[in-house]
């Protein structure tokens, strides 16, 4: 009746505090999951770099960058038209 | 009397509007070098990913994220004081 254990675990990073989503991060790893997935988009980007900077820095040091990826989404805004904006998402993984 | 192909360069990513920085990435490469280190700090690191992004969707095909990397950097501020800050180093490269 084991539950497997969840590989990966995506938190998206918004507006909000960053403390709030270094608390989602180590949450998820204490579930645990192996690793976690910081996803934001345009001017999130940079609290999403700071979220995973702060996790492992002050909380969780055995936590590591596995990969970082940026790309151009095209989002619908309210007027019909799409506007491209861009997006990152930063793996962190628990050091082998 | 040949001057060697410089390796790389470093474009800091600040306050200013994008366009400028996509500018001074697309006139490193056509110096020319192989590969071009998107700098930046804070707030800045969004619009670092702007440049790149746009670089690459809009001017430049050729050119691939090799690397990127993010960090602390303890900045002191007017007070003396050292307050941790984000960065991020985008390496831009003409594919092979």
């Amino acid at each position: 009746m084991g539950e497997a254990m969840e590989d990966n675990a995506v938190v998206y990073v918004g507006d909000k505090p960053v403390m709030n989503y270094v608390l989602a991060v180590m949450t998820q790893f204490n579930k645990p999951v192996s690793s976690v997935i910081l996803k934001a988009r345009g001017r999130a980007i940079s609290r999403a770099v700071d979220a995973a900077e702060i996790t492992r820095n002050r909380f969780m040091p055995n936590i590591v960058v596995k990969d970082i990826t940026i790309s151009t989404e095209a989002i619908p805004n309210e007027e019909g038209k799409t506007v491209n904006v861009s997006s990152m998402e930063i793996v962190l993984a628990k050091q082998e």
